[in-house]
């Protein structure tokens, strides 16, 4: 057979998370691999009240197709709940509904990159996102980062030096996958140089309401006077992910092309699902269960740190997260975290290797490790096995 | 703001479709225009059962993410259903669940689509499938079609005089817009062209298992010996569009690609969505529920053909589809179908104008008429108003 395929996907692989997550799924590895919430926190009885409501009340309408833009109950809870959590000014007219955020960041490429255009992230960054926009053929660049997320004077310098500079990728809050946080006179400069520069910015805020200490910090959003920060929101972290429900919050003109990559893409959202998730949110306290998820993350992380820092070698570092779900690790510079990992996965433990966070690659000594997903027991008795299998690598 | 767009969307525009249909959801509009089922026939007390039953058996499986290509007892009930009602001989591991069957015809695009690469269509062809391409900056030839579809003749001339061309769109079974069926012949005579030239060919069918009359026709994907044919299925049209859940059927080195697509686009489709459709295929008989909805609208077809043939001048003519949701009236030349469309929404009644099936354009004397959303009386009323309308228009 002859049947020759578009150029876009000559560079375009499988991501490495979602192949190890087939491996993983094997019941007796503890994985710290996946970004995967906690399952035992799902609200599985309320849901079949939900459901059963839904469909008792309005089942022909739930289960026809909808607008494209999403059902307007559920748009009109996000922008209520997003103006009061995240101290932004929108309405359900400045929401689509998409299928988990990572579709919004598929329509992002979409919408602003043609072949060649730069999109600039932070290093590391999420590798969801650069494989999405990798089908619009972009070339990244990393702005460095330090333990305060990006640092900003590296930011401008590649702003001043290049002129095809069309997107910016970041995620302020608990990033995927470093864990860290932008400090607020970072936000402030940040918007200073975006407002000069006038790029869009993709703000991936996955994690935002999963702070577990620390002082509450405003979205980019909320500082944005010029409509150039696109808003990337999702029900998958703060309620559950089967859903695949999320949201983009963007000035008009620019939400306008999204809904048209929408229509192209797959019409719309679930009408069922969204249908469902207002109605939890009418029926239940979606507030009171992000607090239960965090009470149960935050001993997971806790956890975690405490049994790294007993268990693992001093010349090992890792992050500290004020929330989300991720921790990174920095092994010395001659561990190769692949490698590593392949030994690890022989002890029936899993992480994924920190490279693929790295459009440009050349990173092999990182990891990222999540600690949301698997109970107390097994991250310690995870953490253990990496910490000797650490050892042996440190004693080579 | 000085934001500037990818040059993909210098073509795009909003679906006339979608935007007609926020017009036509005022309740006094008799709708003729969108692609809907029935809603009356949706399984609104089976779904309640089969909701609660997924959610007590495996709720936390339900609301966690799960693998790209999508729930194997789901894929493998499609792979059999296939097999059965399309004498294909696939397996799960051929089948991506997609959201709905749009999402299929947007990876079509990405997968095979450089800049300026031509896809061949049935003139006319469906609107959505266009747009999807369109973002991937194709160009279009129109294959001449008569009332048994595609003409193989000019398909060969196409294909003799272009060597960009990349894919080809076709829907062989009661065609949207036009209502119309390939017989074996032509079936038999595109495969013998498409194997000489292997070209792969996406094979929409979103509406194969609704004929109402004649004799069964095999998919192009069963007379397909090299794997040139991708097959675009969806639970849309024959259980309810509410859950958007379709898939893409392809050769192992073709769905690679289209999995990867999937990663990108949204990871994966709805977790509990298609668990509850699964369900619901092992609980209740879908082959049943497929007849229900034939006997529906096999009398609402006939209904409407039978009063356009009392309320519509002689020289307007209009096809007998054998299956399948739409019928395809073509007017007098000087008949212009949107203008029309305009005096038809004055009277409430509304129906999709033809040119925006047409990717060159230039056709302006058609409309698509869906006849599965409507009941019987609004099915009479609306076609009456038309005929007036009609009238009017031709004694201008």
């Amino acid at each position: 057979m002859a049947v020759k395929f578009a150029k876009r996907l000559d560079n375009l692989e499988g991501s490495a998370i979602r192949e190890l997550l087939k491996l993983t799924a094997r019941p007796e590895v503890i994985s710290f691999a996946g970004g995967m919430p906690a399952p035992e926190l799902f609200p599985v009885e309320e849901m079949k009240k939900v459901s059963v409501a839904v469909l008792e009340e309005q089942g022909k309408i739930a289960l026809q197709y909808t607008t494209t833009e999403g059902y307007k109950p559920l748009r009109e809870k996000i922008a209520e709940r997003m103006n009061r959590k995240l101290k932004t000014n929108v309405t359900a007219d400045d929401i689509l509904i998409t299928s988990g955020s990572q579709q919004g960041l598929d329509f992002s490429g979409k919408v602003f990159l043609d072949e060649g255009d730069i999109v600039l992230c932070e290093s590391p960054s999420y590798m969801g996102a650069l494989n999405a926009f990798k089908s619009y053929q972009p070339k990244f660049i990393e702005i460095p980062t330090d333990e305060n997320g990006m640092i900003m004077e590296e930011l401008e310098k590649v702003l001043e030096e290049n002129d095809r500079v069309k997107m910016i990728y970041v995620i302020p809050d608990f990033q995927n996958p470093s864990g860290r946080t932008w400090p607020m006179e970072r936000r402030q400069k940040f918007m200073e140089i975006i407002n000069k520069y006038e790029i869009p910015v993709i703000e991936d805020n996955p994690y935002g309401e999963l702070r577990f200490e620390g002082e509450f910090l405003p979205s980019l959003k909320s500082l944005d006077t010029k409509g150039l920060v696109i808003f990337l929101g999702t029900f998958s972290k703060i309620f559950c992910p089967g859903y695949r429900l999320g949201w983009t919050c963007a000035a008009p003109e620019i939400l306008t092309k999204y809904n048209i990559c929408k229509q192209g893409a797959d019409l719309q959202a679930s009408t069922i699902s969204q249908m469902e998730v207002n109605k939890f949110i009418e029926m239940y306290d979606l507030d009171a269960h992000v607090e239960n998820i965090k009470a149960c993350y935050v001993k997971r992380r806790d956890l975690m740190l405490k049994t790294m820092e007993e268990e693992f070698p001093d010349c090992v570092k890792f992050t500290h997260p004020q929330g989300g779900l991720f921790t990174w690790v920095i092994l010395p510079e001659n561990v190769n975290a692949s490698e590593m990992a392949q030994k690890c996965l022989e002890k029936n433990v899993a992480y994924v290797p920190g490279d693929s966070f790295f459009p440009n690659g050349g990173v092999y000594n990182c990891c990222r490790l999540n600690y949301s997903n698997m109970p107390e027991d097994k991250i310690v008795e995870g953490i253990k096995r990496m910490g000797e299998v650490l050892r042996a690598e440190l004693e080579k």
